[in-house]
């Protein structure tokens, strides 16, 4: 089970951040990260910075990465070895596989630098490279010891990187409900305090999801996918960031919702006037449409896809209450052009 | 837990064997199986053929190998892959650790075509690649699912091969004691035969202690280890195969018991005739002594290393009984040169 904890200032020792000062020890970093929060990188001993990007996911490189991270590491033992990964999704994920597969399987500890990182992707222990260019398709299931959350970092992230964030954090709330729905309802404008507040809540609801499922086996995680499988064609369609697409998705899964009479009209419309403080998660922010053909392509691609033609999606029928059906590519395709996404 | 099947012959059919026609089925195995056995490799729609040896364990090449596996499983969902690996030592470590980060882990179905692989190396979980030629740096544990035992591709090993893989059969039945023990003290000339009728019992126990400490967390896995300290000296130093290092290996901890007098003598007599039955399991049988700075220096790197010095030795008070305990390398060095061996 990961711990996460949340630290109001940058912490002088390690002593303080909870890490323990082993030879084993290496802190595997955003380069960006020595300029801006040289102190904290500082404390140190052992470090290896990375470019972050896609391209440090390419399977083709990790074998000089390895190479580089054994020779910090040097003889400590596994159970003396620590990978400190601080950073966001890409330098996630890497320095999760590393720490994944480094003598079978060391410590991690994640120190996520984007509020997106910080609410989703440093949680669930999913790490991933990707291979010829397509994204993800090596990995493991590694979840990390301790998750550590330092407020400096996240509030040095520009506006809107953080507002696009919030599609992740509307996510959690529509999906859980309870006190994290209903703080995130009573927020009038967000910005990073409001994140912050609401940041404990959503890590919170993600984990519990993550532990009825943590390999992906039985379906249950699923229901995280909401808003994903029509964003994540968005993202590739249009190149936006994951976190303006999932709100963009998340809107179009409540307005099919509420189009099908699975989720009642006053509530979808007060999860729309939530979104609508978003602007960025809407159609007219897009540079343009998606056309219905390349947009069944990208669905028939998605890998919740259920064979040619058929892909998973999630509704909601209330707030907290996803449902999970099998739906026709086509029909997608249709309540797009319905929604005038197309 | 990993379930172990053997068959008297080479089964005609997918099902017969047990493995899912399914479209994500892949089987990666070592090509001189291709002439050997072809009915067997026929059999699989899906087919990757790979070069046994250290080389194969490079991480280097890894990524082509993944790129080329992926293409062959295609769409196949997670819960549909399936990696079905046939050969030995390598080409098991080479397909586990491919299986187990596979779209984030698949089911992983083991194939051992070497009397060791049989014996040993596909029980137990562990998976490895070499980076920049230091053996097994990156790796996880992800036992297969199930592992088919088929005794004609056993009975095709070269007979010095066969014996050699006597020294991981003799560890086992001395570790664990019992009717494998009693079995193994019984043969009167080990051959395929004896070996066959031997090996549930020898893997049953191997997977007994793995079941204790799966991930090598406790300690408790440690005793596996049993003739290993001092053969992984050897088989460095002598390029010897690995299971006649640990039955020199083993015959050197039976003796070192001995003279501390925690091995009764007349046990220790009895496990000696076992071991003289194997004239390779001696001294006599290699080219040349070891030197003991060179002995020092290859203990010094052993990974059950504790430290500058120290290493982690495991004596045998009784059959059933291992002892584990630090020594100095120093105290290994002087006893190997009271036995004989520099």
């Amino acid at each position: 089970m990961t711990v996460t904890r949340y630290f109001e200032e940058i912490p002088a020792t390690l002593a303080e951040l909870g890490v323990a000062e082993a030879p084993g020890t290496v802190l595997v970093y955003d380069e960006v990260l020595e300029g801006r929060f040289a102190r904290f990188t500082a404390m140190f001993d052992r470090r290896y910075p990375v470019e972050a990007g896609e391209g440090l996911k390419d399977l083709s490189g990790f074998g000089r990465h390895a190479e580089s991270v054994l020779a910090l590491v040097g003889n400590a033992s596994r159970a003396d070895t620590t990978v400190v990964a601080a950073g966001g999704g890409t330098v996630g994920d890497f320095s999760g596989f590393m720490a994944s597969v480094l003598k079978r399987g060391v410590r991690l500890v994640s120190v996520p630098t984007t509020w997106l990182a910080a609410i989703d992707s440093a949680h669930g222990g999913k790490t991933a490279l990707n291979v010829g260019g397509v994204k993800n398709q090596i990995g493991t299931f590694h979840p990390a010891s301790e998750v550590l959350v330092l407020k400096p970092m996240l509030f040095a992230v520009p506006e809107p990187e953080a507002r696009a964030a919030c599609g992740e954090l509307l996510k959690m709330a529509m999906l859980t409900g309870g006190p994290l729905f209903e703080g995130a309802a009573a927020v009038d404008g967000f910005g990073p305090e409001e994140m912050w507040a609401l940041l404990p809540g959503a890590v919170a609801a993600k984990e519990a999801v993550v532990a009825e499922d943590p390999r992906e086996e039985t379906g249950r995680r699923q229901v995280l996918n909401l808003g994903h499988t029509f964003g994540h064609a968005l993202e590739a369609h249009h190149g936006i960031s994951h976190g303006v697409a999932v709100g963009c998705g998340l809107r179009f899964a409540i307005e099919w919702s509420a189009h099908q009479n699975r989720l009642e009209q006053s509530q979808a419309e007060q999860l729309l006037a939530m979104i609508d403080d978003f602007p960025e998660f809407s159609r007219a922010a897009l540079p343009d449409g998606i056309d219905s053909e390349r947009l069944a392509s990208l669905l028939d691609r998605d890998k919740k896809s259920l064979g040619p033609g058929r892909v998973q999606f999630v509704f909601l029928a209330a707030v907290g209450e996803p449902v999970l059906e099998a739906v026709s590519v086509s029909d997608v395709v249709e309540e797009a052009g319905r929604q005038g996404w197309l």
